[in-house]
Formats: structure tokens, sequence, C-alpha cells
């Protein structure tokens, strides 16, 4: 028998979800802010217990793309370095943007090794049911990630096949690269196999929030790290529609914010932040998965630790508390924050 | 502010989703477990702070259609008194047995109050935007309920229009027999709205389980509510698709154990259990919310009270412990009930 966690014992309120001005369902989780010299400024629940940091690192997962030179190698676009950061809803846009990137490097989706999935965003799923055309590893919400992927192997003229695989020559350079940013080993002891089957490998939050500082700022990393992850937010900041879509937390987040900050969500509720005008990154782990409380809990973040524009910040504000409406349109409750999270001035 | 409840506060493991051996989500909650003379078996968490039981009490508001001696006057198939208990999944079956109610009332989905929504069964969705046709009322999850209510009006002659209000005198009756059953008072101190903008009140865990223990029993009930609330058991048991849908959780339990369960899900991971085998109800609140953690936590109980031939059931033990698989089908882990939850001799 697994035992629980201590993570899990010690784990803080993040956000709750009323009806009727009662709370109906809460979520708890941890936090991790962490400066890029790794001092903490804030430690709730158990920062030290490794998770699996999910889809919230393909940014340093892009960073191989950049500093490899494949990303000068193929032109790419600040549209396909944002896509290769992103979990994106397989509108059409993201799609086409991927398959882009793949004929770049003289490739097409039948290279991608992350399986296929129907558009993550409703609207894009009817339409494509609606033309009759089944749908494929180009709207895997991964397939930027695999895209940069396959574009770095062909711009070393490496054969692409089985990049998923721990052992390829490509994964090997990106875990290398986590390993060095994050300052935690990443071996078989603590890889499990993400959605898209490439590896996941569990980690401290506050290492997780460390990387994210220092991707903001390039403290400690080379020059060469430190101009890729630049290069990287700035695409990000210049094509927020890329990383996720419409509706999406981290689209919202930066259209609102541009390079000021830098987000991303993982599966089962785990949500980083970049914050380069104050030095820190922050890491969220919701404990029971759910990305609803773990946007609110870094909503509130971020307007209390982005710096002083962001607390007064209309769309923060928005994510940090939500209207919650039935299929009437009837307000019929709100999901928002915990009260502990906010700015102290606000409590 | 609004204080964290203390059902929160005491909440248990319900159950963990681990990937690659490690845990990385958690689920808590609380349950009752109650005979129909109301003495607890069993009672994790907070049992009496009131929570909003949403759908689960879908059967014990379809009473009235019975009693009302709507249903006869109608002569309402078991399909139909199966969808008047149902969250469905908006399939063709359901649209098309929600129409055929409605018409046996002289009505159509033009009198449905319970708002538009796609299909939640994904399938059923791409299928309905391949027709290029947008849905319906009839395609809310909540549609068989509503066409339930619209019948128990019609058959008095009393004007449908407005059921959804609190005021309205079927609503009223609704309401009355759930304060009964329940043994709550049913006002506007505990009233919230739901999804599909019927008033929902909130009650401790311990009454929803007290009031499904005598759903299968009929013990403290009226005879005609005994015999009314029997005639709905065996309707879902003949057509446990309607409940629910492909895949779905009751819909599996009831087609794998007929009359000897009856299971019933809710927004926000409330779930029940009727076990007229043992004469015992079952209530479980997820604490964030996530049907996934109570659904594996009432299948752990199913197996623990529902009977002796329950413990090795097949479909309750798959139920009890899912594997979960990626895009390209590679085992990545499971999510499983809590060890605590399970039959002591398997511990």
């Amino acid at each position: 028998m697994t035992e629980t966690p201590s993570a899990i014992r010690t784990a803080v309120p993040l956000a709750e979800v009323l009806r009727g001005g009662r709370v109906e369902s809460i979520h708890f989780g941890s936090v991790a802010v962490v400066d890029d010299s790794g001092s903490i400024l804030l430690s709730l629940g158990d920062i030290e217990t490794p998770v699996y940091p999910r889809s919230t690192t393909k940014a340093l997962q892009a960073l191989s793309l950049v500093e490899s030179g494949a990303a000068d190698h193929y032109n790419l676009t600040d549209q396909e370095l944002a896509l290769a950061c992103a979990s994106h809803r397989g509108e059409p846009e993201h799609a086409a943007t991927a398959r882009q990137m793949l004929e770049r490097a003289g490739r097409d989706e039948a290279s991608l090794e992350c399986g296929v999935h129907w558009p993550t965003n409703a609207a894009a799923t009817r339409a494509l049911a609606a033309t009759g055309i089944a749908p494929c590893a180009l709207h895997n919400n991964c397939s930027g990630k695999h895209a940069g992927f396959i574009c770095t192997a062909c711009a070393e003229n490496i054969d692409p096949t089985g990049y998923i695989s721990p052992e390829h020559p490509i994964m090997q350079r990106v875990t290398r690269t986590l390993a060095e940013i994050t300052g935690i080993p990443h071996t078989a002891a603590n890889r499990g196999i993400d959605g898209c089957s490439i590896p996941t490998y569990a980690i401290p939050l506050r290492a997780l929030a460390l990387a994210f500082a220092r991707f903001g700022t390039g403290k400690t990393l080379s020059s060469d790290r430190a101009t890729s992850a630049s290069r990287l937010r700035k695409a990000v900041a210049a094509a927020p529609f890329m990383i996720s879509g419409t509706g999406g937390f981290d689209t919202r987040v930066m259209q609102e914010l541009g390079t000021k900050a830098f987000t991303k969500i993982g599966a089962e509720g785990v949500l980083i932040a970049s914050l380069p005008q104050t030095g820190l990154g922050i890491a969220i782990k919701c404990q029971d998965g759910a990305l609803r409380g773990a946007e609110a809990a870094m909503a509130a973040l971020l307007r209390r630790f982005g710096g002083s524009d962001f607390a007064t910040n209309p769309v923060l504000n928005d994510l940090t508390r939500k209207e919650l409406r039935n299929w009437n349109d009837i307000l019929i409750g709100e999901i928002r924050a915990s009260a502990h999270l906010t700015p102290v001035s606000e409590i």
C-alpha cells in the first residue's frame, strides 16, 4: 500500500467554490514562491515532496529547440516557438502551426508520437466533426512541443523516430536541461509517463518554482540559455493565443501582461509562473488535480507577487474571483481564491 | 469572508490517482452509511454539515411523478421513469425518450426550462455537430427530470410554466417530498440554484443517506410512497442506460446489479446508493467536487456494504481500481479507492 505523501496531509486551501453563499467544494494544495537565488518567499503545504510537473515544464523542454540552433536553422516564428511551449486546444490555428513546424523539418504528422485526441476546445471539436474529418496528432494539445522535438532532431540530422523514449538523444538532451535548471536529478527513480508518452519527472515544488524564477531573470543560467529563455518568453508574449487558446488561463494572462508574466498550466492541477519584474517563480500543485483551483490561486498570487501594477489588474481580478452561471445564465455562485492568498491589504 | 466548513477540515481520503507508482493526486471527502432506522454504520468526515445533494436526489424528486398518478395517467414506460431519475448524457435515445414524455403531456421541448447544452457524451456531441443541427433542451442532462415535472403538472391540469421556481405548485410538492423523506426542512435558508435552474437544498450527508436507505426498503414511508419508490428502482434496473448512458457509473452499476443497488451521481462530487438487500443508504461528498474520487470510493463501499455477493463482483472491482491509459494506450497509472474504504478482509 502506497502511503499518503506528507505533501497531501499539510495542504492548505487554494480556492473555494460557492453556491448560494455556501461553500460547496474546496481545493487544497501547496504553493512555493521562490526568488532566482533560491530564497523562499512563501511556502504553503509541503514544497519538498516531489510532484510531477506535467506540462508546466514545456517552456523548459523547448529550451533545447532554441539552444541547439534548430529554431534559427528553421527560422521559427514567434507563433511556432509559442506553440512549442503550449498545451493548446486544437483550434485550427494551432493545428496549422504544428503542421508548419513539421514541414520546415521536412516532416508531417506521421512523425508525431504524442497520440491522437479530439481538440480540447469544444467548438473546435464540433467544427471538425461537422467536416467529417477525423482528428490527427496535430490536434493533440502537445503537438507543438512534439514538433519542436522533431525540429531539434532533424536540424542536427538525428533520426527523430522514438523521440518520446527517455533513451533517445533528443529526450536525453531535454532531460539534462530540466535537471540543470531545476537542480534535481532526473532518473528512472522519479520518472512517470505523461499523457503524450514522453517522460515526466517528479520534482519538489520548490525546485519547480526556482527553475521558473531563473527562466524569468536568467540568473545562474549560461548566457546562451538565458538568451534562449528570454526569446521563448517574448515569443509567447507576442503570440499568447498559441500557448493555450480561446479562454485559456495562460492565454488570458499573457494577452494582458505580455512579457511581464509567463504562466503555464499542467495536468492534475499544476501551475507555474515566471515573473521577471520581481525576479520570482511560483509553483502550485492542487492536490486533487483540479486546474480550476490552481488557476484561481495563481491569479491571487500574481496580484501579490508580480509587481505593483499586477495588484489592481482587472484580468487578474476576474481570474481570482470568477462568477459561475448555469445553463440559463443565472448567477449561481462563484469560484474564488482562498482569502489567505490575496494581497494583505485586501484582507 | 465565509468560513471553511468543518466538513472540509475533517475530510478523509476517498481515492488516490497514481502515476508511475507515485500518488499524483488525492481526493478527500465525507461518507455516511446509514440504515433505514437512522442508525449510522459508518461516518467518515463530518456528515452533519449541510451539503448540496445536487442531482443525487432526482429519484426522490421523481416520486411525485408516480405518487400523483401522472405516471399511470400517461402510461409511462420503464425507460421514461428511468429518464426522470437521470443525469443522462444526451445520447439519441435519451433525447428521444424525453421528447416522448413531453408528447404524452401534449408538450414539446419549448416547455422545458432547464436550458440548453451540448450532450455530455462526446460521441453524441460530435454526431449532432456532424448533422449541423444545434442542440436543444432535450439534450440537457436533466431533461428527463424536467419532462417528469411537466407531466406531473399537465396530468393535474396545472400550467407547468415557471415550474422551476420554488413557488410553483409542482416544485412545492417535489420539495415537500424531499423534506419528508430526508427529515430536513427545505426552506430559503438552505436553498441554492442548481445547474438546470431548479432549487437544490443543502442537507446533512447523514440525512441524504437515510433518505436512500428508506428509498430502498420503504421503511417509515407511506405504502403509496414505498410502492412508488420500488417502481422507480425497478424502472431504472430495467432501463439502466437511461439513467446515465455509455460508460456512466450509474449505468454500469445497475446494468450489473439490477434492483440490488440504486446509485446516482450528482454534480460537485456527490454520490448516493440505496441498497435494498442490506437495508442501507450511502452518501458521499468529495470535497473538491470530483466525481472520479466519489465513484472509486462508492464502488469500494458497495463491495463492503451491498451484500455478500457484491464483495467479489468484477464490475465493482473494476470501478474500485481503474487503469489509466494515455493517448497511445500506454498504462500510466490508476485511480483507486483509498485502502481504508475497502472490505476489512482485503486490508
